[in-house]
């Protein structure tokens, strides 16, 4: 066993003598891994009545007899037309109030009976076919679940969530509040999804009603949710013993991946950053994106699905991943948690949208492109590592918090501020984290805290349940808290608490804040920490303390010289509040004084990302990465590089160019973490 | 009596103790006037057949018991949920031709006989219940009226509109050009209404046919003007005495309020300037709408219904008011002639989408607050004026001519420059008089001109009934008049006047515009006045005299050396043409030369506002207010500050420090105006 | 006979006193041809069973009486509101999926039964009637052709149009790569036209399939067509012999006109060019659009059938024609081919969307204005020049390929940059060719390249037919080539060449392009060329070179030193590859190097156009015109000036203000091109 490697792969859009061609470039490049029928259900079942698994199986039979690994897809990411023209009620209503008819994918109504039903059949058939082929590894559901419908049959399907949630139509008014604007429902037949048509102005952030928006939200999350688990059911008949996924996609805000972790076998999620020219803005995010993948299930390891090997082609812009890219962005996966790198696509597609986007064999099938070499380079790589990483897991003292609802609420509030976006300062928090390679947890405000030193909760407007009391337990017992700015707002109804700003953080944080001033981006109020300024924007709510300390002061404005950051002594921890959104170095200076001692190594050295992966005999590897400027570093350990043999001394100088990789076995072992 | 003070009240959206708290806080801040009510509906009438006075009986019983005036509104503004749902077609249809379903607010059709029906029953039982209290002070009909319909029953109610309007579908087809694009309608079940679907591409402003569009802003204006006057009469009914108004919006583009004013028994509006880091710029904006509100009725007294204490939430940015701001705006409204200010809201909602706009009391309740003290100083500084400027009014000999129509017509013109807009126009031109500090009617085109000496209408495009003659009679006797580019284009139809340009105002102005010149904004054509250069923008009339006199040329462009500002002098009065759109510097220059002597007290002083109340008993106040930096300006009159008891000579030093508000009762009075 | 000189003429909307001033101003402005009847359906046909034709009646008469040559029209441009309301299935359904009702112009479904009967109908009856009076010159059918319908109607033209085109649905499935997303149709009613409610997100240029959507674009093409084509045979049966055309737009996206040409019996188009400071580079777009409506027809003379004389009105910033300019742009359609100019309009609307487009006459129908004096000064040169130039060609041996299908495709490409626009591109290459003066074909890619020495293709994404081995013959018989990055991507189909890039090319060229790198529009790559450093952009080709000359390379980035320009000599011809988005400067210096001696006269000098026409008796007509600044150029012929009757000798100073004009008669004829 060792990483696996491969991707999506489609013969069925190919004649016999390709997959000739594919299998000679497949060991060229050390492919072990296939997923086979992502969107092939119209070449599965070309009829309601009819299925054709002939082709398939020969695919399958090929890729066994080649000794892959396999993992099938259902094909429900994309119904064929078939489907559509029987049942138009089975196309999505969006958010305009329009119905769709055929096209694209990711295009079904989630609370569509035919649909669903078609789904599972299909499932099950697959299952049934192919489900006790060894060569099976995992199954793959569906196809990165996605948007919404707003069509009658979902607000059927909202009424009932929302009666199964709410009990009595008493508690709902309540919760969203609806004696403001006369909205007081008297019946539940009068609810209907808020869009652009009923609540919504502007978009789907902007809703007279955040109540109806947010449980919609919630509701969406969990209706496609309902797809996954019964399309899971149906292969679990079959395929008792195979771990079952679907692949995510990071910090994708339409679905709360934290209310689908229990139903996932493991985790695994498609690696596409978004267009950005940093390239340690772009690496520290996906940094994060695979430690909230790690964090939906405990830490355990996790796939990556799908990557490019060069290029995207959605983007308005698709540049080429530089060379050594590919190989460092891969490394990084496996650093951070990942057992199997794949990519999107084996063999780059004929036509249609997706015909320019990469591939591992371009249309000419050619194996001697620089895509190709640096795919193959890896593949060996992978192959000289072997199993030493896998299973390997991360301990972490630190936590980030991440939570959907407080995403979702923040950002469709009206007022303060509509520039503050939840995963700009989320990534701007763990920016600074990364940066001090501190080993970190990304885990859901429901997390157990109680193994954790520090944890660092931005944005986190929302409080809900009994978080508050396990927060002041942790900082009771000797650890740190750091939140910020718009935090601690509202309850779990998006109704603001009527006690002092911040609702149950107050009296923890030791103040009240009484006003909350807004400004436009190009507004700047330096703040001065530790005799340093740095720049804060967009918020800026004025403190009154009452038992903090005052760590930093606004420099401008009628509030000049009140408190902008604050500490708190409770027990023998510490809890921070940031009351604006400071600019990264301003970030990083509170987090390094929150953070004492539990910096990772090499924490002061710009772009160099430290990740350690501790195998389950306890053998430790740590993972360094460059992805900035050529520099030498010290090594931080005594150990050997696996990708090059070479043996270093802590303290050794490391020479690391431009997307360096290194990952040293450390020569002491350490007992097991569990 | 004293200045009303207060603002919306729902206690039904808390329980009874908090009342309790509530009254409590307006104690401290001088409250005496509260708003019942508003949206209430769902509350009121919980069943089509069910009404439920109870909670209002409570809480007007304790506004009355608490010495409060009261000020019921009719809760037309939001329907409840029932309703949408037993009449789907009291739901609008929206510019895009989609039927709206239940949500937000300010969503019902105005030509829908249920919603009619249903709202006016509701007045009338309100008016019957609470009209003979005697603490009841007005009514208030509804909430912020705007928006539109584009549904098939307004579609029928404005072809009744039509009918009433042009007699003749032959009077109609002339006014509409409809033989140009083979428009010709042959019967009047033809015509639809002008939306997305029909003559409209790129939005509201952009149609194949001015004149429908122009029409059907006219029916929007009256049909949601039926509502009002339909739920006034159910009022009228039970309460035969107290005056009935409606919170308008100031420079609000979608109604024509000069079509409302008659029908309200006094004017009120919701004062919430939008976003402009210029505080003077913020505060001639506000003192415009104050002036157009109170033109609305003739000089007569009006209210602030609304105004936000400290932030907005429904912009993107939301700043909280710095300190002082309150109190400056406040003043500023009374000093404009506002007789109540009142405030959205007196307690912060608890969530939905007005959770984070501003209110006296905050979602903790706590009094203090630097909002609260803010608000409770303003109330003990109204107490202590008392009555003393209730009811008086603000003579002026300058006016400012306002038109719906040419608003309309002038932004929804394909040529010659679509940067043009209206308002953008007149405020530059509003700046001007009120940085003079010149005494000044706001007032509709059909105003009776007869009692001023400088009368000012920028971008008067449209020109209608006869008002070239009332103009013209107002320069012979010695007036002077002051138009600009883009007037005296189109007659009341939006059709060209098939003569020279600019119509009938040619001949009253010396000249004839030959050809229109439009640049992009960044363009600049300097415009020389008077030895100086000015900056022009957007539009550059050609301009051939007849015999007026040049006052300003342009420099640059195959027409420079052209006149770009004119007058004519016409009996003993000046007619002013400026033939471009001139800079701030540039209109100021032409304003100051045209109303020679007419300018107010402190008119060369920046950002301080000076404006005059004589009250009823002839006692003149004079009201300083400082929008800009502290400065020390000579006291115009002898008089006592009466919010300090400070005694000014004419021509004593007064100290103004940013936001100061005197309030200067002078020695003599004048004889009563009327 | 001489260049036609008039325009749209719209009496009916006028009483018969103005017709009389119309006709006096014609005769000072040399106005001898009126389009008559354009948007006059309403007019002519009140009523489904009632034609009124007494008003035109009167209206040819008096043209005729006056000796005007009448071009009239069919109507069909804009629908009466009757037919709207008589058959709502008429009107369009719109990209977004919504039936429009009536309104604007150009709304017709081309699917529409109803509207084609009728349409037709109409066309038959004013043939039936005005057919036989000798001063009919012309026909004019419809108006500016072109959006687009996705109606169900449509839906079902198109699927029979599908049928026609693949006969099967294996041969559909397969151009369109159904396998990819599941899309394999099995029933022809499966297919629905691709809009915002099917294929596409973001709009009309992205799309999942990119097959279905350039087949609608194609078919719609073709179904608008459908309806010229009708008309045209019902004016046929009366009017056998007068020539019937339709007033194209120029570089009109939407309509393939290459597929319309063959129907037309001569090309006419509208001239409004978009808005552009640089005034060479508006000269330079209208020169293209000129030349490639020249095109259409064999290099045939066309018309220009409306320009306006001062103002457009639907822009957003509508600015006069400067002084001049009327005269210099008119005479450069003739200098390219026109023999005919004609205005939009000749007596300015009334009212509605285009009461401030510029005319002929103004609204005060005065004739003493600059614009009027501009035309009537023009009318008297095109009498002096009388017939000379009519019928005239020219001659080139340097041709520019223009392709639909290649424009459509690229543009709705995903991958590898959504900023590269087709026009951008096309425009740039053509711009360098009409600075150096070369006498220029623009032609389809099904042209006849034999006559050629030069073959410019830029953006040729597409390949389709037998063209790569025309152009390699071409270049096999000593010709050169030129095309550019993302040339020879797809087939007809828009799938890939499964070969390497580019394509059928590729050994042409003698290279592969192994990666494709795209780069926001702000980052620039030098490419040095000939020893100087241009700027490249977008999109930047990494090319593997086989027997192809490197003629320029990259100058940064990990590609820095590649090739980004090259050669190949095949035959005694060369084929030239850029490979990446250069600047003006960086296109002008690879087309000087591949033109050779194909420059034409005063290549060098900037913003000076000159074109050559050989009337049919071979007299060789020389339009020099100066689009810049004043400056004296040696005269590159013997000749007489038409305009001035000046007499040159090759070398003699011209002296050329800016807008100068001369029409040079050469003094000694050739023979005759044919």
């Amino acid at each position: 066993m060792r990483i696996g490697y491969g991707g999506d792969y489609n013969p069925e859009q190919w004649p016999r003598e390709v997959w000739d061609a594919d299998y000679s470039a497949f060991e060229l490049a050390g492919i072990d891994t296939v997923t086979l029928g992502v969107f092939a259900w119209a070449h599965l079942q070309p009829a309601e009545d009819r299925y054709d698994f002939s082709t398939l199986d020969a695919i399958v039979e090929r890729a066994t007899a080649e000794g892959m690994r396999i993992v099938p897809a259902t094909p429900s990411g994309a119904m064929p037309p078939w489907l559509a023209r029987a049942y138009p009620e089975a196309c999505r209503v969006d958010f305009e109030g329009r119905r769709h008819v055929y096209g694209q994918r990711h295009n079904a109504c989630p609370s569509s009976p035919d649909f669903r039903r078609l789904s599972v059949a299909l499932a099950g058939r697959l299952a049934e076919r192919y489900g006790d082929n060894p060569a099976v590894v995992a199954w793959h559901v569906g196809n990165e679940y996605g948007g919404a419908c707003w069509c009658s049959a979902c607000g059927e399907a909202f009424r009932s969530w929302l009666r199964e949630r709410y009990g009595s139509l008493d508690r709902l008014n309540h919760a969203w509040n609806t004696t403001f604007w006369s909205h007081t429902f008297t019946d539940w037949a009068e609810i209907v999804p808020p869009n652009a048509l009923s609540e919504h102005w502007r978009g789907p952030n902007h809703t007279a009603f955040q109540g109806i928006t947010l449980d919609y939200k919630r509701f969406t999350s969990d209706a496609l949710l309902g797809g996954f688990v019964a399309e899971k059911a149906a292969i679990r008949e079959h395929s008792p013993h195979t771990p079952v996924t679907t692949n995510m996609m990071g910090l994708y805000q339409p679905i709360d991946y934290h209310r689908w972790a229990p139903h996932l076998d493991f985790a695994s999620w498609d690696n596409y950053p978004p267009e950005d020219r940093s390239s340690t803005r772009t690496a520290a995010r996906m940094a994060l994106a695979h430690r909230l993948m790690r964090g939906l299930r405990g830490g355990e390891p996790f796939w990556v699905m799908e990557q490019t090997p060069s290029v995207t082609a959605s983007r308005d812009v698709n540049p080429v991943k530089r060379p050594g890219v590919l190989r460092l962005w891969s490394w990084q996966s496996v650093a951070n948690g990942a057992d199997a790198v794949l990519y999107f696509q084996l063999r780059q597609s004929r036509g249609a949208c997706e015909k320019y986007h990469g591939a591992v064999l371009d249309h000419a099938g050619r194996t001697d492109t620089r895509v190709f070499r640096e795919v193959a380079d890896l593949g060996a790589e992978f192959a000289r590592v072997g199993d030493a990483v896998l299973g390997a897991r991360t301990p972490a003292r630190a936590a980030l918090l991440v939570d959907w609802d407080s995403w979702w609420a923040v950002e469709m509030s009206d007022g303060p501020n509509r520039n503050v976006g939840y995963l700009d300062v989320l990534t701007t928090y763990h920016r600074a984290l990364w940066q001090a390679n501190v080993p970190l947890d990304v885990v859901p405000v429901t997390a157990d805290l109680s193994g954790y030193d520090v944890v660092v909760a931005p944005l986190l407007h929302m409080v809900k349940g009994d978080l508050a009391d396990r927060v002041t337990a942790l900082v009771e017992r000797g650890g740190t808290f750091v939140t910020t700015a718009l935090s601690g707002r509202v309850d779990e109804d998006d109704n603001a608490f009527l006690t002092d700003v911040p609702g149950p953080f107050a009296s923890l944080l030791g103040l009240r804040v009484e006003e909350t001033d807004a400004q436009p981006p190009d507004v700047v109020n330096p703040v001065t920490l530790f005799g340093t300024e740095y720049d804060a924007r967009h918020v800026f709510e004025l403190v009154v303390p009452d038992d903090a300390e005052v760590v930093g002061t606004y420099g401008t404005d009628f509030y000049a010289g009140t408190p902008a950051v604050t500490r708190a002594s409770r027990g023998r921890g510490h809890a921070y509040y940031v009351a604006t959104l400071l600019d990264d170095a301003g970030v990083a200076a509170v987090l390094r004084t929150a953070l004492g001692n539990l910096t990772g190594p090499l924490a002061d050295v710009p772009d160099v990302e430290v990740t350690e992966r501790i195998a389950p005999d306890g053998t430790r590897h740590l993972f360094v990465l460059n992805h900035g400027d050529p520099r030498v570093v010290p090594s931080p350990v005594h150990g050997t590089d696996l990708l090059t043999g070479q043996e270093f001394q802590a303290g050794d100088d490391i020479n690391l160019p431009t997307t360096a990789v290194l990952v040293i076995r450390q020569s002491e072992a350490v007992p097991d973490p569990q």
